[in-house]
């Protein structure tokens, strides 16, 4: 491949762009960031080869060309970029929604380029270009959703890129996507500003936080993400984030009932949800 | 020192044993577990340099004597080795709940004896002594309750010993403390098996679970802890763990109604949970 282009070069997709250049899949690591000075650091960081100052000059010419922005941003970049797409490009996304994005890639991009949707399942605490690293998608599961039609060298040469990042391609219609991602991630997130909230509200919580050990740290990371990504990810992925949280306010109601009861069955429930997390964790490693 | 005794060889105890004798604070390091089999395997690693049959055995003319069972398990060990203490010896515990342990010491223990309940803000995703580690208190909060009119040598002594396994002392009242760590502790575990509950009861969990990535594993450590251990502490601080439920099924209605209405309080709930977030984190560094 000659040119690969990344637009957006925060947390994933500056890390992204390292791992590109760490594995030398294309000769030119095409990059821009709406924030130029970023852009610049990518640079120096050797994320990329060649600073671009707008999207389609990163675009133009690419053979591959990945969308790493907050999702609400990338209605306005495929359609900055559509025009100047060349004939058998591919382009992909990294956002947590998949059903709008590709809804959009439908609608605006030319039938001469391949759009599959992508989502490598991995993150950090930390966000933006300086946290990123040419490891971070090694072992993760890497969500791939194709658009109608799309041919089927584009998903097969997107899941060899995939694979040459260090992580497994998992193909996926995008509305399951949207659905399983909200429960696996997105409440996991929404709970955490809530825990973090209900904490800190407390007249009592500057007192209490000298006391926070590993069990808050853990539950309140996510709550550190990127406040605009998750806020794009509520407003395009907004029904199956609420059904899971009246799942999960379900489930609250049933452990305060046991809670409240001192009964055998808190037992059982604990035991239970052990089970549960040892098997899915077991699974995933 | 000449004898400490550690009843209760599980990660909490296992640890303080093994810190115990790194640190060289006793000569001896009398230990029981009600598993026979947990008491020899804590010889043979270390943790210990006394296996004992029984409670008694262990805390008979031992000068400081360490707690470390599931709460509920406190009451009729109190019972059994009052008898046997030694004048001036020590008693302390490492429950996490801190208001029931010290009304039990203060109606079951002689008063020739002093007890000064314990905390420390430790812990691990294992648990067991296979699990057990002398640096697991490094640098952690370690909470101090005394009962009433106990003398300061032994406030001074306790503290001592904390700062020799590596925690720093924070001096609290039984009830203050149950209600900070109900908050701070007691509901991110509950909340972390309504999560695991909540999405493993869902038809495409085996599917969803292919997902996981470090959110989901972040948000589940904790439903991972000893089920035992949990139902003990829920059973012991019942009502500050359903006020702080309350609390955060409040918090839950909120952000719902955000991500509903899809307004800007969206982003801006999101952003004060990360201020919260990374405030308290600060601190507690």
């Amino acid at each position: 491949m000659e040119k690969i282009a990344v637009l957006g070069l925060g947390l994933i997709g500056g890390s992204l762009a390292l791992a590109l250049r760490a594995v030398g899949l294309a000769e030119q690591v095409a990059g821009f960031d709406a924030e130029p000075i970023v852009t610049r650091y990518a640079m120096e960081r050797g994320a990329i080869s060649q600073v671009c100052a707008t999207p389609e000059e990163a675009a133009r010419d690419a053979d591959v060309v990945v969308l790493a922005t907050p999702v609400l941003a990338m209605r306005g970049l495929l359609a900055r970029i559509a025009p100047v797409l060349k004939r058998g490009a591919l382009v992909t996304d990294t956002a947590s929604t998949k059903a709008s994005v590709v809804a959009w890639a439908e609608a605006l991009l030319p039938p001469h380029v391949a759009f599959v949707g992508g989502h490598p399942m991995a993150g950090r605490e930390a966000s933006g270009i300086e946290a990123a690293d040419a490891h971070l998608f090694d072992g993760c599961a890497y969500c791939l959703t194709p658009t109608i039609g799309v041919d089927s060298e584009s998903m097969l040469m997107l899941s060899e890129i995939v694979e040459r990042l260090g992580a497994h391609p998992v193909t996926l219609d995008a509305e399951q996507h949207d659905r399983y991602v909200a429960g696996i991630s997105h409440l996991p997130f929404v709970l955490s500003t809530a825990l973090v909230q209900a904490l800190g509200e407390s007249q009592d919580w500057l007192e209490m936080a000298r006391l926070a050990a590993s069990g808050y740290r853990d539950m309140s990371r996510l709550a550190a993400g990127s406040p605009a990504m998750y806020r794009d990810i509520c407003l395009t992925n907004k029904e199956s984030i609420l059904d899971w949280l009246d799942a999960l306010t379900a489930q609250l109601g049933v452990v305060r009932m046991h809670i409240a009861n001192g009964d055998e069955d808190l037992l059982a429930y604990f035991t239970r949800a052990r089970e549960v997390r040892k098997a899915a964790v077991t699974r995933a490693d």
